[in-house]
């Protein structure tokens, strides 16, 4: 039996502007981009909330990659709705209008049939709604969360607490910073590492990820492309190409993280290459590996 | 017979501040740093000019590594001087103050004894004067040259004309940018080696560095360090590692241009550990060699 993966997130409408380009209303959410990545390696469950006005074309994309669906609810309002603006670099997003919709009020709960996933990933949410997920999954292979600035900012004890108690924190570099009032990446990964988690995964957008075990440092540049044109979802295309991975390998040892590092950089690598879910939706796997292939080339001597 | 390495570029002093602790008078420029590095694989020419107020301590350190001065012209006025300041990230230097002094006049000529040198570093410094240079140099192996933002701005066709005449580019990111006219990295390496080097390099601070040619490109990380205390003069102890690894190795495929890129950027990481040339100054090969095998290591899965 290969083992499931469970993310918990968001499913949202993006309108995104950058300086070549602009698009409304396209599919995003962390969810979206996750389970997309992440089914290329082993089934997915997806639990996230929409509104009256989320596409039934939308969630029809999602399963028709074999995404489970069934713990998707359906309540009355808008859905996720988030304006992004990226400048010239196509670095940082800023987010002109945040729009939680029916995502605000969602507590969610675990269904019964999920309860046994193996991996699973808690995307960026209320830290005490992660603490909540992770308690009410049975026995879990491994946790992975990501957070943001926000919670950082205004929910920093819990997050702390919930990064205590999970397997992996992806986090991206300038919040690792903030999380660690620290300039130096690797102080920030140790510090973190230091609250409990095996692996803390740092990352650094255009620059790569950086992976700290107890026993080991892993850094991989980012896969090089010619043309960035919607970085939105690159951290959760990321996850899941790392989820993935390390659910189809069934292990958790150094060697098999860092070969899921590859993974997730490369998946972000499909994400950012168009707009919205596009890019990651129409990868498949032998493309990845190739890719993986072509990032190991890319720091052999 | 090994391979002589000439190096021509500026000695200087440097008053240096960083949020952390302040410096003033200390021995600096890029053919300081650049030899510093460089002697330590092969016999290093400086080409260099001092003015009265320079110390004979400090050129009797160049000295004692072995470094022939018969290249440094003593002048009357006063040695070039930089002030500089970092914030916080000891990213990017603000120049507060540059005094060129005698460095100003400089009209270098290769010394007779110097002209049979294999491996050749223009430091930063004027493109019409490393255009001359390279013309005065017999039968080189391999010419790099540097450069900065100043000349990028101000002589951009001659220092597009002196890059299509050498074997290898050494710029940093943000200058690449600049130069090329995008944020892509990858596309400003390419458009850099379209004018003919056989070899790009783009430095990329705390990220480390990436090298093309015709037909590789190869990344490296940067050496994780846990302090960087002064990262000036970074770039010309990694040029020293790059071509120093080059001289020694007495080739130029690509395999062996990855390998001095290893070599750079652990010069690099002596240098960025300690003020002025005193972290490159204390290093040894087999500390470098140390190193390179670590940073081989982090990419390693």
């Amino acid at each position: 039996m290969p083992s499931h993966i469970l993310v918990v997130g968001s499913l949202a409408y993006d309108d995104v502007d950058t300086p070549y380009d602009s698009r409304r209303e396209v599919l995003g959410g962390a969810a979206s981009y996750f389970s997309l990545a992440a089914c290329l390696y082993a089934p997915v469950r997806l639990m996230g909330v929409v509104g009256d006005d989320f596409r039934a074309s939308d969630l029809e994309r999602l399963r028709a990659k074999g995404i489970d669906l069934a713990g998707v609810e359906h309540a009355k309002g808008r859905s996720f709705r988030w304006l992004g603006r990226y400048n010239h670099d196509l670095a940082t997003a800023e987010t002109i209008n945040t729009d939680l919709g029916v995502f605000g009020d969602w507590v969610p709960t675990v269904p019964p049939a999920f309860v046994d996933s193996e991996f699973v990933f808690l995307a960026n949410i209320l830290p005490e709604i992660q603490r909540r997920m992770l308690e009410q999954v049975r026995s879990p292979r491994a946790i992975a969360l990501d957070t943001m600035n926000y919670w950082i900012e205004r929910r920093r004890d819990a997050l702390a607490d919930v990064m205590s108690r999970v397997d992996i924190v992806t986090v991206n570099e300038a919040e690792a910073r903030q999380f660690c009032g620290t300039h130096n990446v690797l102080k920030a990964a140790r510090q973190i590492h230091a609250l409990g988690p095996r692996a803390v995964i740092i990352k650094r957008a255009e620059y790569g990820a950086l992976l700290l075990t107890a026993d080991r440092i892993f850094w991989t540049p980012a896969y090089p492309l010619d043309e960035v044109r919607d970085p939105t979802g690159a951290g959760d295309a990321f996850a899941g190409g790392l989820l993935g991975h390390l659910a189809r390998a069934g292990k958790l040892d150094d060697g098999t993280l860092c070969r899921a590092v590859l993974h997730g950089t490369v998946c972000a690598s499909f994400a950012v290459e168009q707009f919205s879910v596009d890019g990651i939706e129409r990868a498949d796997i032998r493309a990845v590996e190739r890719r993986v292939g072509e990032l190991e080339a890319l720091v052999t001597v």
